[in-house]
């Protein structure tokens, strides 16, 4: 067997604080800014990998929660690690399972030493330690772990996002130290806290910095603060870390959001959004978001986009696919979930393009005044 | 515009009672033995277009039912017909809408004049007579469309059943009276009815042959009677039936069913067993059928069937597979969906090559000594 290559970041363009570049993994190349499909159980939800590919997805993401729990990590080891269980030869990135234990878990709780909680699946009591978060990412074999951490709800007291923010640093150390064992062309990347502070998240940053990771997260976004104070969390954690290094804003978010972060200097994203609305009957488009299941577009014989680089969203009309949704056919969220999964790549290679072309800003203004004008167009149907 | 052909059959072998042939219709040819997948609300369950062509279907069923239910057979035809509606360029058949307004619409009262139902939908009380059924499937567009029928559950009295084939009779004459504006090319086919007394069965077949039908159903079977009494009523009329006229076992069946009623002389089929079993997790396959739920498969490694023309069915391991069932995640009914209806698919083309070939008796043994086999070996699991 030969020598996997290295993990290495290179950046091949800059746009103000937008960037673009190319992480290389031991599966493949990794355009950034990049958008990371979901698959929370090993498979990103009704929708095929072959789909996901073709959307243009260069590397999924898989929880580690729900994949230590079923069907366990050393099961996927023992069948080859989860590229080979899944079939997706591709990159993966794996959180720690931290964020799920702590949203999802009954009775969980939190000590220095990791977290102790219940298997929502039998009631089996379960350790996430940050060394066995790192144990079971080495099984699964993805190619970029990331260090087990507290996330905390905002708002929050301070006190409480710093004491949050300190455990996830001393975790962050200890996941350092364990990974040392991995094989080679392995990532790890450490994840910074500090909720709205901007003073946390800079004291965060700088000591994650000072350990060396392969990559940095934006951790503990999303999660109640409104797009704005996001954004200028975005916008000085940034700052605070190495150019050199991947950043990925976790589980953000909506199209406007990566646009948002993008111009912030973020490569890396990962949401359940499109999948999810797209379950739900709402598109993502050129056009903004449309609502398939609204009863104006059970005559409309247009594709949701003529354009689309996705079949589903050029070949089938409005009114079939609103009559999907009415009849409660699964096809009918497997078709909009594979329509948002390629509208999100189509967006951020649009961003790529723009970026390397010097005119991001402008690409940003012409994208929402496009979804603008047709939102109008379409508001009596919302 | 061109004019549309006539709709054609032809036979091409035969070997005993079995036989292979052509159906010519304007949306193309279908090769018979042929297994219709069913796209109940125009859509196959779980299950893209193009998987399933791609699967070997050359014909799909749509249910009239559903369909002038919702979205509407008014609303079909004013978006170009469900060819259109739903993308599916290739042949279709609908049924008249009678068998399911009887089995699933709630206060179904049925005269001379038609049946009268509640929809499950709305509540609201709708007409289907014979005259209905035949407009509703021309706004559809179909390319073979069915008379109204009634169909009795077995077991059943002699009188009942007698009473029911003769309405049957009834409305086939209106039937094709109705279909008589239909547009050239369109096929419509009379259904034999009469339980399972033969006597019943000869007098449908006799004077529906009078009628002069494009083709002939055998409906009222996989009612609840056995499969050898199902296998006798299907030989008794299939020789009753005109040699150069396509005969189709409406409903049926299991890969077995299928084989015994293709040796009786059926040249087309249609059944929601593929793909809802696939649905709950049962596979069909070379080696009979496979219950991926079952423990013993969560840690092999091997496909379902790795010389199957099915990716999914060579690519994912049976592992995978149970864990997709196990986690709830719908890419595994997807999959198994799938896997299914390029096993219907398989088995039927299997079959016209060793008609034509003159060697079907041994094809239908060879192919139950494979599933016999490999269910021994399977056994526990069950």
């Amino acid at each position: 067997m030969n020598a996997a290559p290295p993990f290495c970041f290179g950046l091949t363009a800059t746009d103000g604080a937008a960037r673009t570049g190319e992480i290389l993994t031991a599966h493949g190349l990794v355009h950034t800014p990049a958008f990371m499909p979901v698959g929370t159980q090993a498979a990103v939800k009704g929708v095929h990998h072959d789909d996901v590919r073709a959307s243009g997805a260069e590397i999924m993401l898989g929880n580690t929660y729900h994949l230590m729990l079923r069907p366990g990590a050393e099961r996927i080891a023992a069948l080859g690690g989860l590229h080979a269980f899944m079939r997706w030869p591709h990159p993966i990135l794996t959180d720690s399972g931290g964020f799920q234990v702590m949203s999802l878990a009954p009775l969980c709780k939190i000590s220095e030493e990791g977290v102790a909680f219940r298997s929502h699946l039998d009631g089996a009591m379960v350790e996430l330690t940050p060394e066995r978060a790192i144990e079971v990412q080495l099984l699964l074999g993805s190619d970029i772990a990331m260090q087990l951490d507290e996330c905390v709800k905002l708002p929050a007291e301070r006190g409480e996002i710093e004491r949050a923010m300190k455990l996830s640093l001393r975790w962050a150390e200890r996941c350092k130290r364990a990974f040392e064992s991995a094989p080679a062309g392995r990532a790890l990347f450490g994840i910074v806290q500090g909720g709205d502070d901007q003073a946390l998240r800079a004291e965060s940053a700088r000591a994650l910095v000072d350990l060396e990771f392969d990559g940095y997260a934006i951790g503990g976004l999303a999660v109640g603060e409104t797009q704005s104070v996001m954004l200028d969390v975005v916008a000085a954690t940034a700052t605070a870390l190495p150019a050199e290094r991947p950043r990925y804003l976790m589980g953000v978010g909506t199209p406007a959001d990566l646009l948002g972060a993008i111009a912030r200097g973020v490569d890396m994203f990962d949401c359940v959004l499109p999948t999810r609305n797209g379950r739900h009957g709402l598109a993502f488009t050129r056009f903004g978001p449309i609502n398939i299941k609204n009863a104006h577009h059970a005559d409309d014989a247009r594709p949701l986009d003529a354009e689309s680089r996705c079949p589903a969203a050029r070949d089938f009309s409005r009114a079939y696919l609103h009559h999907l949704f009415r009849s409660n056919e699964a096809l009918g969220g497997t078709l909009l979930s594979t329509i948002n999964l390629y509208y999100y790549q189509e967006l951020i290679a649009g961003a790529r393009a723009a970026i390397a072309a010097d005119r991001f800003a402008d690409y940003v203004s012409a994208t929402k005044e496009e979804w603008q004008a047709h939102r109008d167009q379409d508001v009596e149907g919302r």
